[in-house]
C-alpha cells in the first residue's frame, strides 16, 4: 500500500523551506532555495516548482495529496499573499493560484506563524492544546491564535498580527508605516535597532562597541560573556514582549505560549525576563498559569510540518 | 404542545434581571431586583430563588430546559464567579452551584459580556457573523470575543478581558490592582474620572463646574449643549478606546465590534472618536473593514438573552 503524502512549503524572505511529510509528522524528503534573489514571482515560481517536482518524481506525483504553503502575510481565505513586506514581490500575489497551476495540486495558504501553530498542535508543544498562541521571533514577530483547538483566522484571514500591535505609543517607525508596533522592538531586528540606539546615546562600556555586525547572535554572545549592556538589551527587550504578552494573555486566555525563530535560541537570556516581565502585568486571574515553551520543532521543519498539514 | 423555554439570569454591580425565554428570543415574562443589598450570596440567593419561581410557576416549571446566568468575573468551566469587584461578595463564589440546588434546575454561567455576545449572535446584531467583539461600556469595560463562530473562553474560562489591557503604562489605579487598565479610561466610571482629574487641573470654564453629580449622562448633556471640556472628554475617551480596538483587532481580525451598555448610549458623540482613532491605528489590511456597531437588543433583554442561550 502507498500511503498518502503532503507537501509543506515554508516562504520566508530570506529562504523557502519544502519538504513532502507523512501523516504521522515524517519529513520524507525536503529541500530549500533563495527566495531574495527571485525579484519577480513567476520567476520564483518556475524555479519552486522545478525543484519541487524533483522531490514529488522521487516519492511519486499521485501520491501528493494536495500543498500547503505557510507564508509571510499570507491568507487563509483568499490564497494571497497581501503587501508582505519582507518579500520581494509587491502588492497582492496570488500565490496559491499560480502555485496551483504550476504544480497541478490543490495549494492552501497560510501566514507562517499560523503555519507553525498548526505544526506545534498536530506535531509539537502544543498537542492536545486547544489554546495557545505561537509566537515566532525572527525578522519580524509572528504569531498564530488557537482557541477552541481552532486557528483564529478572523473575518478577512488576516488575523494573529501580534507584532503589529502598538507596544510603545509613537514609538519606532515599522515597515508598517505605523509607530511603536511590537516587532519594531521584540524580535531579532527590534534588538539590533535597541542596541544601535543605546550605543549612540550612551557612553557605557561594552563589547558591542567593537563587534563587527550587531546582530541577535552577537548580542547574546556578548551577554553570554557578562557584558552589562547585552544583558540589558535582553531585559529590555523581554520587558516589552513580556507586557504585550500580559495584554494579548487578557484576550485569548491561553494555557501556553510557544516560542520559535532566532532569537527565541536566546533561551532563559531572553525569556527569564518575558517571563518576569508577563507575570508581573497579567490581571490575576491570569497569574502562574501560562506556560512559555520553546518550540519542540526544529525552525524549518515547524513551518514545513504545519504547511503539509493545511492539505490534509 | 407546550414548548420548552431557559431562564435567563444577568447579575451586575446594581442590578439583577431576569426573564424567562422561548427559542426565538422571545422573553415571555421578566423581573429584576438589586444586587447590591445583599451582603452574603446565600441571602441574595435565596431572595433571586423565590422571584424567580414566580416566574417559573406562571409558565410552569416543567417547561423551563436550563438556567443560564451571566455574571462579572463568571466562569464558564468552573461555575463560579471569581474575585468581582463590582460584586458584594468576595472571594470565589460557586454561583451555579447554589443556583442549581435553589432552584433544582441545571445552571450554566459565564461572565456578562460573554452573555451578551452569544445574545447578540443568535438573536442581535451579530446574528450570521462568525467574527466579532462585543464591548459593554458600563461601570467597568466587559468584552466576548467570538472567533470562528465560537465565544473564546480560553484554557480557563477567564477569556475576554479586554477591559484590563494596559491601555497607558503606569496610568490611572484599576481596581484589579493594576496600572492602566482600559477600563480606567473607557467606561461610564473612566469618562468621569478624567473630568474630574481635569477640573482639579486645569482653569477653563466649562459648565461641568456647576455640575451637581457628574456621570457620563451630565458629562453628555453638558456636550449636548456644545461645552468644550465636555466634547473634549469624549474625543479622549474614544482616542484612547480606540488605540486599544485597533490592537485587538490585530489578534483576532472582527468582521463587527458592537458595543452596549451607559456610556454607548452617547452614541456617535463617542464612536465618531472611537472609529477616527482606531482607523488611524490600524495595521492597513484590517483598515475600513471593521464595523462599529450598537447592540440591536435593549440592555437588560441582551443579558437576559444571552444568558438564556447558554441553557440551551
Amino acid at each position: 500500500m502507498t500511503q498518502t503524502l503532503a507537501l509543506g512549503i515554508d516562504i520566508g524572505g530570506t529562504n523557502t523551506a519544502f519538504g513532502i511529510v507523512d501523516r504521522r509528522g515524517q519529513i520524507v524528503t525536503q529541500g530549500e532555495m533563495l527566495t531574495a534573489e527571485h525579484n519577480t514571482v513567476q520567476d520564483y515560481i518556475a524555479v519552486l516548482s522545478d525543484k519541487v517536482r524533483v522531490l514529488m518524481d522521487e516519492v511519486g506525483r499521485d501520491r501528493i495529496t494536495g500543498v500547503g504553503v505557510g507564508a509571510p502575510n499570507g491568507n487563509f481565505f483568499t490564497g494571497e499573499i497581501a503587501y508582505a513586506p519582507n518579500l520581494p514581490w509587491k502588492g497582492v500575489i496570488p500565490l496559491a493560484k499560480l502555485l496551483a497551476e504550476a504544480l497541478n495540486k490543490k495549494v492552501t495558504l497560510t501566514n507562517d506563524a499560523n503555519a507553525a501553530a498548526i505544526g506545534e498542535m498536530m506535531y509539537g508543544a502544543a498537542k492536545g492544546m486547544r489554546d495557545f498562541i505561537v509566537v515566532t521571533l525572527g525578522t519580524g514577530l509572528g504569531s498564530g491564535f488557537v482557541a477552541n483547538g481552532q486557528l483564529i483566522y478572523g473575518h478577512d484571514g488576516f488575523a494573529g498580527e501580534l507584532g503589529h500591535v502598538v507596544a510603545v505609543r509613537d514609538g519606532r517607525t515599522c515597515g508598517c508605516g505605523r509607530k511603536g508596533c511590537l516587532e519594531t522592538y521584540a524580535s531579532a531586528t527590534g534588538i539590533v535597532r535597541t542596541a544601535k540606539e543605546w550605543l549612540e546615546t550612551r557612553n557605557d562600556e561594552t563589547l558591542l562597541r567593537s563587534t563587527a555586525t550587531l546582530s541577535s547572535e552577537s548580542i547574546f554572545e556578548a551577554a553570554e560573556k557578562g557584558d552589562a549592556m547585552a544583558l540589558q538589551l535582553f531585559e529590555y527587550t523581554g520587558m516589552i514582549l513580556g507586557q504585550i504578552l500580559a495584554d494579548a494573555v487578557a484576550i485569548t486566555s491561553p494555557q501556553a505560549i510557544i516560542f520559535f525563530g532566532g532569537l527565541a535560541k536566546a533561551g532563559d537570556m531572553l525569556m527569564k525576563h518575558v517571563r518576569y516581565h508577563m507575570e508581573e502585568n497579567l490581571l490575576f486571574v491570569y497569574k502562574n498559569k501560562v506556560a512559555l515553551l520553546y518550540s519542540a520543532l526544529h525552525d524549518a521543519d515547524a513551518a514545513i510540518l504545519g504547511a503539509s498539514a493545511l492539505a490534509w
